[in-house]
């Protein structure tokens, strides 16, 4: 049902937006109801409750990191072609899809376990992986021997503000942003 | 009367790890009094209201970098060395004090005017001035000639995993900390 899913992500960039905004506790799903145009009544047809949003969410965006995460270490090149891979991965989901904020932010945190445990558990997984290729690079001697922890929150840390911040089109187009986010973050790992 | 300041002190920082862990909006003064093992008929006695403690943390913070940044303007040295000297006030803000947190994550959108209005003159004002740093480094040749409003996010926030995730002393230790990220942020930066 193509038409369903799209009216689902309608209200999830929404929700997305309205999180950003209030934060995830201020929001009401009256909030919600106003910001897709539709009746409380109506929006309860397609979606439970908030917290039934919070967990699509996350958990969509969750996946869709790991499965790049498995293209990437499953790709061919070196090991700062995937770091490079996975930089341009973090910027273009940012910039496509309102809804990776609220995965990145932390709104998550609102998530009641057993998701909340779960969801902890996939970003645990994407970051091991992810360090295990910066490791890589480290023992391979194209990167420079700092400490993997700090080369890996350091460069998950600084897309983040292209989830913050950044207006596409604004003054800087998405290649350059790409280009030169890429470019800053691997003089930084690179030797 | 330091005594003073010091209970004060102590509310503010509770409150940043409250705000933190649960949000702004979930956070409520009796769970504040809770925190700092005072009935809220004594927490009272020092604090007017959640909306103060958010304030007075907001504003505390934005006077302290900007404070920095005009140390920073004044001192003797190279346009790379000022640079490096903003990136360690960062870190060691957020290593050393947990009420920062809430200036830097999206807490301070709680704010209503006219204190969002003016707090956001001051983060407006110290970006400006951070911009103008880098793009006089790039003017001078020294630096790399990226975006300078890509640079100065990327820079803001790549430091921002600190206030989030770093645990002090807990494999990393903070001159290791504080050195390694300025190592591979001005790696990034300089030509």
């Amino acid at each position: 049902m193509p038409e369903e899913k799209s009216k689902k992500q309608i209200i999830y960039e929404a929700a997305a937006r309205l999180f950003r905004d209030k934060g995830y506790s201020a929001t009401s799903m009256r909030d919600l109801a106003r910001a897709v145009n539709l009746k409380a009544s109506s929006l309860y047809n397609h979606i439970k409750s908030k917290e039934e949003i919070l967990q699509g969410i996350c958990f969509e965006n969750a996946h869709r990191f790991l499965s790049g995460m498995k293209e990437v270490e499953a790709m061919q090149g070196t090991t700062s072609d995937k770091v490079r891979a996975l930089i341009q991965l973090h910027i273009s989901i940012a910039t496509e899809d309102v809804t990776s904020v609220t995965a990145f932010n932390d709104e998550w945190r609102h998530l009641s376990d057993p998701m909340l445990t779960d969801f902890l558990q996939l970003r645990k997984d994407y970051e091991r992986r992810f360090k295990m290729i910066i490791e890589q690079g480290i023992a391979e001697g194209d990167f420079r021997t700092l400490d993997s922890s700090i080369i890996l929150y350091t460069v998950l840390s600084s897309v983040r503000w292209v989830y913050d911040w950044y207006k596409p089109g604004k003054s800087i187009d998405q290649g350059k942003l790409e280009s030169e986010i890429s470019a800053f973050l691997m003089k930084g790992i690179l030797k």
